[in-house]
């Protein structure tokens, strides 16, 4: 946990902006696995750990925003409980971690805030439990999540403090390892599901867990693939998109693409340069006052250019991508928030996490699945993940609806219906005049890759 | 999955059982880990397992069990959505897998039903989500889980088939790896979650998830003890009570006790075998028409004869055992039924698991615990657990309210408050004359343990 001092500061904070009634953050349940007393591994609310730190089950923690002052629910065990379960931090103590004023049993919740129930604000639930919790809290008449503090907690959250910067490295410095440890396993031959279980026992001998479930997969066109059922090939590449959490839960999001035999071939090599230079290109816009959505457009930009040089694309750049045709290629957003939440705050509503304002979004296919378009300013940390992909579908079906004939070659394309795909994403955090990107070095560079894979397979 | 016709007759059989109405057996759906579309490792319901295999979210399997027909109902993707995620197996072919006769889109479930809607037997719900989708479908006015179908279920499941054993087996052949490879990595100065963490992985490297969370620790004596924070030292007993699932998703429940540094001393050596023998005297009692009950009752005569023979107990061995002064050491049951859950059906209820009859329940401390007590039949698969554990809290609860003073030596115990606890767990089959242990050899006798750990420390 951080100090005291930083939860109360953000729980004062809020208040400011809240000003009037109460806050409840209820904190996540247990979730059976099959039965109900074999849970899944226990993962705490965000905005839960934002405001409290606490990473325990049944908590819950209301916020009295006209007195400023906190309030810590919990059960403590009974003597019974502790002859199975050892002993346990008390809820006291808990609320003394966190700095919080007062602390109750859970179950005079409902009394404490009865007279005050009109005035809740609480954020948008996500489990079912927590729906369930706060129908029942509310008697079926909650009036839904409050804006105002939807607002609040994303303007907190959004800016990342130096202390939440160290700590985000620090979750990269275990993806960065488990990042080199994949591309040393790799080899023709290999299942993806060994490599996938060797990086996430890695993380777990450190007791961190994957921030979003692993993407490792010679089909790197299948952007949200999360099976490992392949054994790689000499020839193949294979993408990993993959991140552990930090000790406190903050994630990191790194994807690298490598060939399974350690040597790109030219072709592999020629379209891996087009997305590296996306991304060098893309770091460019990322400062202060610009805009995320022109870095965006920008990566696009040169991913026509490349696959025009490739012969793939033809035309006019700026029309290509003004129409959209680079979307066959790229067909989701430059990048995303990133926090306590991979795609951080992204249960609280992509419109107010990733928009100054709603009316920027498109509804161009590729366009309007850009998770962040917003000014950038000091503070965020996003990840910076351009991509070219051959999904075989998309072109078979923009093909048989003729769909930007004037800017793909779709007779060209044939021949890379099983390349795969391309991804290479890193973390970064906005500074006063610019970026840095963020954790330790990865190799990422073809020579870098190459280097790393020969010298362990060789 | 087992073939189609496996899952037919068994269906088929439920059906012969419950004659008369329809079954519902709601698949389970994902669970969101921090916002919506990120979500935990899928795990499929059990009973829903059992009657299709089908290893896929979002579906729900009705039989009609007047006409004995089934109708697999679930989502087909778009087009759209196989752009993301790829092609999936369709609703069409996967009832194909399973043998089901009729197949529809979900959103066709409440039509399809709506005549027969009284007579719709249910499992007891224990996820929040699957709560919601039974009150919703019943809007609020649901029976209540039928008992008629839990007994039916349960009656089925108890009994496992051949290939039900082989599939066991193959889960433990990776647990049995597991095991192995934590004692060849525990050493003084190892931190426990290292070791958690190389287990883990090595399952999930073969695509295998945990059937419960890991225990390992050197405070043995701490039952439902998942924290790994300690570093191990000399002198100390570590306990590793950890499964892998199957293919399948059968579960396997084995548990080693041994010295963190190879090596047990004098008073681990005695504890260690008394523990040995209550299992080797309980093996005996495991066989058809014998009552699991007395099989813990003879466990726990062999703790008392130990531990007076060490001079923690005192007084008449049978006495003691009627009274309950044994569960000061040996608190809980000597095991469960073992299937696609650990504890095969608990969520169905222990009574009807574990108990000929409810009113064998005992509610004395220990006995009171017992999950199974049951007559054992041939196909039973169960675990094989005694232990003797030093629990400080318990110990000096049980002293201040002088319990049991005339069986127990309170003033020699002080002696062991550090000592911790020792498990021995096994998993077997009841057959035809007798039992089975399931799975590869584990390292199990004090020579044993310590010819492993010596070859690879040394």
């Amino acid at each position: 946990m951080f100090s005291a001092n930083t939860y109360q500061k953000r729980r004062k904070d809020l208040c400011k902006v809240i000003k009037k009634g109460m806050v409840l953050l209820p904190g996540n349940m247990p979730v059976p696995m099959n039965y109900p007393s074999n849970h899944l591994r226990f993962r705490q609310d965000s905005s839960f750990l934002y405001y409290c730190g606490l990473d325990y089950p049944n908590l819950n923690l209301v916020i009295d925003a006209d007195s400023g002052e906190s309030t810590l629910f919990g059960d403590d065990l009974t003597v019974s409980d502790i002859v199975w379960e050892g002993e346990r931090t008390s809820i006291q103590e808990l609320a003394k971690m966190a700095g919080i004023d007062h602390f109750l049993q859970n179950k005079e919740l409902p009394n404490s805030v009865q007279s005050k129930k009109e005035s809740i604000h609480y954020l948008p639930q996500y489990r079912a439990d927590q729906k369930s919790f706060i129908n029942r809290f509310f008697n079926g008449n909650g009036r839904g999540s409050s804006k105002k503090l939807i607002q609040a907690v994303i303007r907190q959250r959004s800016i990342k403090s130096e202390e939440e910067i160290i700590e985000i490295e620090e979750g990269l410095v275990i993806t960065a390892e488990m990042h080199k440890l994949a591309m040393m396993l790799t080899r023709p031959g290999t299942k993806e599901q060994t490599v996938v279980g060797q990086i996430e026992g890695f993380a777990l001998s450190y007791g961190r867990r994957m921030a979003y479930p692993v993407i490792f997969s010679v089909r790197g066109e299948i952007l949200h693939n999360n099976d490992y059922f392949n054994t790689m090939k000499t020839g193949q590449l294979v993408l990993n998109d993959s991140g552990a959490e930090s000790p406190l839960h903050y994630a990191s999001d790194i994807t690298r693409t490598f060939p399974v035999d350690g040597q790109f071939n030219n072709r592999q090599k020629a379209i891996y340069n087009i997305v590296h230079e996306m991304q060098s290109e893309a770091f460019k816009y990322c400062e202060p006052g610009k805009s995320y959505k022109d870095a965006h457009l920008k990566a696009a930009s040169i991913a026509v250019e490349g696959l025009k040089a490739r012969g793939l694309m033809k035309g006019n750049v700026k029309d290509a991508v003004d129409a959209g045709a680079h979307a066959l290629f790229f067909p989701h957003g430059l990048g995303h928030m990133l926090g306590l939440d991979v795609h951080d705050m992204e249960g609280l509503g992509e419109d107010l996490v990733g928009y100054d304002d709603k009316k920027d979004r498109s509804d161009q296919f590729g366009l309007a699945y850009l998770r962040l378009a917003k000014k950038l300013e000091p503070g965020f940390v996003l990840t910076v993940e351009p991509g070219i992909y051959f999904i075989p579908h998309l072109i078979d079906q923009w093909k048989a609806d003729k769909k930007h004939i004037n800017f793909i070659n779709y007779d060209a394309l044939e021949d890379y219906r099983n390349f795969g795909g391309i991804r290479i994403e890193d973390n970064i955090v906005i500074t006063k005049d610019g970026y840095r990107i963020l954790g330790p070095p990865i190799p990422k560079t073809i020579e870098e890759i190459e280097t790393l894979m020969q010298e362990n397979n060789g």
